[in-house]
């Protein structure tokens, strides 16, 4: 059975690890192909040894990591690192890790910023789930402005040669 | 018999790694599932390969790291520095430091700035008793704004879908 | 046969890869003397492990990694990271990977946006091709002020001694 | 024997180099436990590499590494890369290096900047010393507002309670 | 025989590597201890691995990367992730690798800049030179202000005690 890992935060203001669980639960393959192993850490600099041991210590395929950097300067340097740490962890096991980031100053309304929250794991965990079994979805979207948490941005047009 | 770290500096102005000692030591599990190692170095910088010291040498299974960047421009690349040292002594080891910086500018009033000291050393120093013996406690606090140093930011409503 | 690797996003808003694909098709050792092998990831900072994976699991001997940062202030920290996690596959691999960033706000038409898209692509695809079988056309341009995506800036004048 | 290594540059303004050495062979166990072992080289990007090579190559068991970062904007960034270098030598080695930089911009005047280099590079070597032999002197010392290079800060009150 | 390594770009206006690699010829022991190998990539992200590859693959002693960055904000950025590879090919390897990055910021007049690129590229060849030969040279100069590029700093005077 393979094992898709969801990491999260205490910090963040939203749960959004459950969403991410949830639309795992929902893939086709759950339960048959593959089982989720969630973590929790108290922040987000936390994440990155957390993915590297839900990796190598539970043996998950991939990982889908989410957090929420607060509105102050200083954790937009914190998310820095705790990116860096995500990026360390994905190059040193050679498996992917998706960073699920929703910035608490993306939107001043609760309820949109609860919106971002909800789209952007829910595709990210899609993602991961496309990732490991069916990789040709992402291929199909290659330079087509897909995005997470909002509508698709879209491609630019091809230019007249 | 496990061992649970506490490195700590110098440069501080309050004695945090104390703070750390002393939470740890009302833990439950204190002298029975584990003992505490302390390690103290002159600067924040010092902190990454102490912790992985800690970790290698001492055999402890999570570090508690705590440090009070100064008020200067140049502390605060410092800490990011210091951070970064921290983040690679945790991948490089797969093993969990929780980073407890207090900024010596987050408060002005030298009383407030001490009783943030207090109470970030030591709920980080029951995480890390938590993420060894208890991680239900992180998963059951997911997404639900817990803070360090102050009182927690609680979560934002679910969206209404 | 060699193996050489294209990485692309779904985030980009132009279809990059097939950019560099095509290029390389049309380069004089394809299907003699090297293969294509293609993959393509949510957004750019998961440029790094794929290109890991690539070199690795693939056994690509080079790869090529496009993508298009947004204009967003948040987008140029992320692209920051990506290229460290580009890089660091790079040197754990001890590998070239080619790092082909438009940034959205290089040009506001989105047709001119769009021809530096495809030129340095194709360059840097041929760049690769070049490093592989020809490394001396590389040698032969030293100091002379080559460019992707714009035209060349070529050298400065030798100082008079 | 054991070694202390100290690493200096020839871009820095001042020989912090022969302060360091100085202050060590006045120490208890010169000569007896520990020699000195020096290398220079060219500016602080330098150093990360020549600690460690003073460290696996000739055997280390901590080093002192000196510097003087210049006043241009440029210069604070190669400082930051200069310290990453030193901080990923010790991640690497599981070894202390003691950073320590004056920056020429600290002090306008040249015989106060001269008298910062001495203080700053004579008690970092003396702190070198104490890790090794005599780590109690830095716990002793623990929160107390230590200093380098200026006079301690100090302890900040505890906050009663 | 000994190997030093030049890498060089081509993305710089000046050719660099060409300054090195004669300055090199010209030194003592060429041709008899040690012989010189010479990579050229397109920019100077591609620096660090090509840098381990003259290491590693081609068994280069020490090298010589040489690059310009342009004058766009960007510039700097990537100036900054380029040191960053160069650091980490150095602390891989355990290898030397003198950076000589001319900014095209440097100097308006291209006549001044060309001159600054001949004097950084040939000092540095010469400080390689003595890293590898004669390491007293480098001893002699701590702490003395010296440059590459421009005109040496000189020391500061020693504080009167």
């Amino acid at each position: 059975m393979d094992r898709i890992g969801v990491a999260d935060t205490m910090f963040a203001r939203y749960d959004m690890g459950a969403e991410a669980v949830d639309e795992l639960e929902h893939c086709p393959l759950h339960g048959d192909r593959f089982e989720i192993r969630r973590r929790t850490v108290p922040g987000f600099k936390d994440l990155g040894v957390a993915c590297k041991k839900l990796i190598v210590e539970e043996g998950c395929a991939i990982v889908v990591a989410l957090a929420m950097p607060g509105r102050a300067a200083i954790d937009q340097v914190c998310a820095h690192e705790a990116s860096q740490g995500i990026m360390l962890a994905q190059l040193l096991t050679g498996t992917h890790v998706l960073e699920v980031f929703v910035h608490e100053n993306e939107e001043d309304d609760p309820a949109l910023l609860a919106a971002v929250c909800v789209d952007r794991a829910r595709k990210h965990a899609r993602n991961a789930y496309w990732m490991l079994y069916e990789p040709e979805q992402l291929t199909r979207r290659a330079g087509q402005g897909i995005r997470q948490g909002y509508e698709d941005a879209g491609p630019i047009a091809t230019p007249s040669l």
